[in-house]
């Protein structure tokens, strides 16, 4: 079985709570657990980490080789800011796929600039909650090939 | 059986044999094909059409309304200089999916932006032909809603 | 009798339906015949044209030369992104009048820019259907001196 | 009878006499002899005043709630640089109508940015003294509706 | 007793019927009431004016030097255009510190500009009436260092 | 005999009375006709067209693979605002020659932008009719290498 | 009694021997300390946290709702760079204080954008240790409220 | 004998005290005695006026044409702010200079936007109040031409 | 029989041995050897000049009036960088042709603007050596008329 | 002997199989190795880190003065976001050498700003691992002045 | 007697001849002519220059201290481009005077920098060859203090 | 023994007198001297060159082919305005070397472009005249390789 890091960048974990007019009512585990069901469907095995650290998220990303086969990736505020975590994307040459739950392209100028996009392989967003599940499939696809 | 309009902007008949180390081998009659099948799966009934004229894809999407549910568009070269079809997009009100076969991130600076982008609910990039089949998904998923 | 070349711009056949909060609830087919009672007051004539295509927009006033006296145009969409109209409007060298619905400059960044606004003119934006009734009088106006 | 507060903006005393091959050939005397001859066919009765100070100009405006239904300003120079008057015009939600002689799209870089026009209700420019007199127009219209 | 100059630039005397929903129903009455009973406890003597012309300010505070410590200013819109109001405070050298009602940076680009700023001490917005308590507070300290 | 295909774009069926300052006085059938002879010479075949139509200048070039051995295209306005035909040129991958009449980098400033010529082989300019007949020599050469 | 949220970012531990001639001689501590008694005063209670990491601030600020009434922020060096912490105070909701030891306007260019300002009620910056009394007292204004 | 109208602008009433290092310590009342001096030498007459007022600036002009044969001018912090002071300057059409104290190109980078020398025959800055000797003998030299 | 001057630019020398994926492998010796042929077929006679030398070129250019009939030039490097030639040639007011052997349009961002392009008569890139012959029948062609 | 803190930033710790073409096949291991050996011959000891985490590289920063004399730095992705590195290499005051692997100059644009640099002495770049040992021998310099 | 390098920047050779609408009819030996005459009034020896090379000026400008007091000169073309000019006037720091003969501000775009201005003392530009007797006026000012 | 050339750019040859607080007090002659023993050291031998001439650059190295086996280059001020030396050793191809004796990170604005760069192997920057010994010891580097 082909197992899939799947990261949910900083604030991620406020989900439900944070901006409900922006990102929805349902929460990080909800959305967790319908990835879950999704990757049984699709004979994969998750690991899900949510972190506020970019550092941690690029470990996250650097320990992937190996032990993953692809990586889903909602890099949340860090999409925009952070060298780092695209270096990393790049620097492990998995399939990594991008997801926001918002439509960035309707929201405030400095969040049209994708740092991390360029080295992921797609990009999914505006779906919220379900943004995650279509990735995956991107994922599922990505492995397949 | 709720219907979707999908909308492949220019060149894309092209496909196939225009630079397929960007857009790859498929013709645009498999990736249609491959739509239908996945629209008979969910439930919904397809109107395809490819036009390279601003104005026919305005004019798609102005009768949408009453007809469709829902939108499935690649704007492509339009993405990055069409008004008109956003205003479109805009004035029909109708819930649209925005999708790309490349990743516009990767590629030249003036296809980072997306005029039609802030006006649909969502984007997916970077996957092929199966950019199409995760924006049917979406698609579905927005209809449902 | 003097006769005008009235041209809409894309998505214009969608007034009252479209965005209505933006471009108010009347339709095309009321404005135009504001236009003509207000012309037949003038001792005008008009001609009107509804276009969503760029190509028939530049063609209908390449042909204007001979018949017509001047222009009134509300390039719409095409106002912010052709150079194509701008160089038709330049190249027939009739006087011409730029009329929008909307306040631009009360809008996205991207509609502050006229690309056909310093080839004609004067502008008036912003009075709604008005605008198109002052746009005349301008024009009849332009065909008195 | 309903009152308008007409404004005229820095150097426009100098009408007739500065750069006449932009500004025409007319004087602010004259203009203000047109738009009371309007103005009464409108029903409207005018209280015209012509400034160079942004401070007065201000003032004007300021003291315009209560006895005024509308204003009808030309800011000229202030146009561009006066955050004051956009912030009065603002301030006193009084319908206003910009209006400026000549067609500044068709003039240097620095006038095509209008810090008034986005808390104005609409803009007419390019046709000389009949400027003045379409926008009297509009803002009759704005106070009928 | 330390006398200090309080400058309250353009359009402020309009407070508490301007654009409530931003700069709040307090009068500019009622805030210099408040700004005198706070004086008085911080043992300071206030000279309080509003203008709203450029030159007017610039004046004012070209006087300071002498009679006052220390000065008090929202510039309001000249913040964002007057490099007279600036040149004046760095030419009188007192030390000088700008408030603001609202916060600027929640607001237009073009408010986040402030000419006068690095001339100030320093910098209080976004707490409405109470920006000017604190902005005096402020003045107390800096006038005892 | 090899078979090239000349494309004019928006505007130039005005040639000869348009912008005669700017444009010259030659007709677009002399220019034509000095293109056919030309190519006589050169031993050429020549499909001319001209369109003021950004989609049907796409297919145009859509349509040139297999019949066309090159490209000689006057895109005129759609050089500066067309990513479809660009998209469509660098697609077919014919050798392709980009000519103006004009000398673009001494008139506006948003002439100076090509989006058509970076998938271009060359780019002639500002020698009026000249300009083509020097793209067609060019376009000989291309195929003769 | 209220409890206030204080957050000290990154190398504000370094105060009185980093860069005494931008910073003062003051240190952490004495801050600290100061800010006590204030809060004792105002009837206030304060949880005072500095942190170097990004990540850490953004955990504080998410675990504050329930347990704090309001937050004062010096976001320091992440208040350029940091969507996150960004992020985090728009997610939370609570009613947040930006304090800045210096004078951002008088510095680098770099150092004149706010990301964090926006979504906090207001600033205060350039009265060195006396910024986070004035930030206090801000607060306790915003609790009151 | 010919008459010259010399403007100072604002705060310059300030020479001598104000920022020394930046002005010199030679008070206006010295520059003007100079400016008489050198005036008699060189056969003119002068009307000396200083304001901090942008619109006394602007009528100062307006009123020169008939009474006066040029302006010597120094716009001051207006220099890069009023497009007023330089519309009425290109209104009246005398012969104007643009002297400066400072040498503004090595200061800040907003000072290096002259909105008023395009419309001033010439520029003279950089050597204290010699600046303006410099500025009257270009002065002389333009009258006698 | 006329002559026209050839100026050939920095690093030209090189030609055949420097980056010859970018340049070809011809020299610039062969390429005079062709420019000559190609010159006495038209009838005209040439004086051709390599220089790595800003100030050389410059004096090249000024010494052409009164010995040649128009200027064939690549500037090369000096495109992008010197207003002297641009000076020189627009000084002399020769007709010229601008070549060069690239299309600058496919390489980096600083080479898309030439300095130069402005004050020569028209542009001719992208087709190696064969650029030179289509400048010198350009040339031949302007002179000519 | 003098103590030397030797900083790797984020990723590095992924040399040697992180893009090698651009970063080459040495390891982290293999670099230390060099340094300390380097390092034994000028008489140095180091003390090697590498972190991911931005905060963790600004606490080992402020933790060096008194333990050293010196700081040789790659901040690698930290580079071009991290201002609160900048502000602790400023805060500590201790001479610091910035060295990174590749030729940032030759890479994107984004990596062409340096926000440590300028608070470094100096800067060494493109000589993949020899790029340390440069550095080492510019500390061993900084630290003999 | 105190001596005074003048140095004439490329194309100055051409004066008279090149574009007189912009430089005037006066050549460059009548100018020095008036230089000398004026210079010997002033009690000032000349030492007057012209060159098209930028490495000849920088190193006229190297050579000046010892022999020379001050220096006078007209860029030219480099004002714009030259950085080792301005490098070289930095680096003997003799007092410089700048001047032009045509007033840059009403030209183009690219003529707006001054490279070499901010090291030098002032700048005098718009009165033609009058521009170089202000200039030595300013020299000999700048000597005597 | 393998041979580099060795080029110092402009206004270098005023080392030791120039800005000393900026360059340093060593002159030329004695960094040479370093090098030359450094070389020595290295096995290296030397060919050194100052010019202040750009032309002359270009053609120090478009000679080194065949006589040198690398470069090491300081091109001052011609760092940022030179194209033709770019493209010169771009043509040559030989391993180059760039150093600074200054740190240009931290100097204006203009410094921080570097056209040469791109096409150095390494860049070494901010040591004083230690920079060109790390310079050698950076080029023997990559001869040896």
């Amino acid at each position: 079985m082909k197992k899939v890091l799947v990261v949910h960048g900083p604030n991620l974990n406020l989900l439900g709570q944070r901006e409900p007019e922006v990102y929805g009512k349902i929460t990080l585990d909800q959305i967790n657990e319908r990835l879950r069901e999704k990757a049984a469907e699709l004979g994969l095995e998750l690991s899900i980490h949510q972190s506020n650290h970019e550092g941690e998220i690029v470990e996250l990303i650097q320990r992937a080789p190996g032990s993953f086969a692809a990586i889903l990736i909602n890099p949340a505020a860090y999409t925009h800011t952070s060298v780092a975590i695209r270096d990393a994307l790049a620097g492990v040459g998995l399939p990594a796929v991008e997801v926001h739950l918002s439509n960035l392209h309707a929201r405030e100028e400095f969040r049209q600039r994708s740092l991390t996009a360029p080295v992921c392989r797609g990009l999914i967003m505006g779906f919220g909650a379900y943004s995650y599940i279509l990735g995956l499939l991107a994922v599922a696809h990505l492995i397949e090939e």
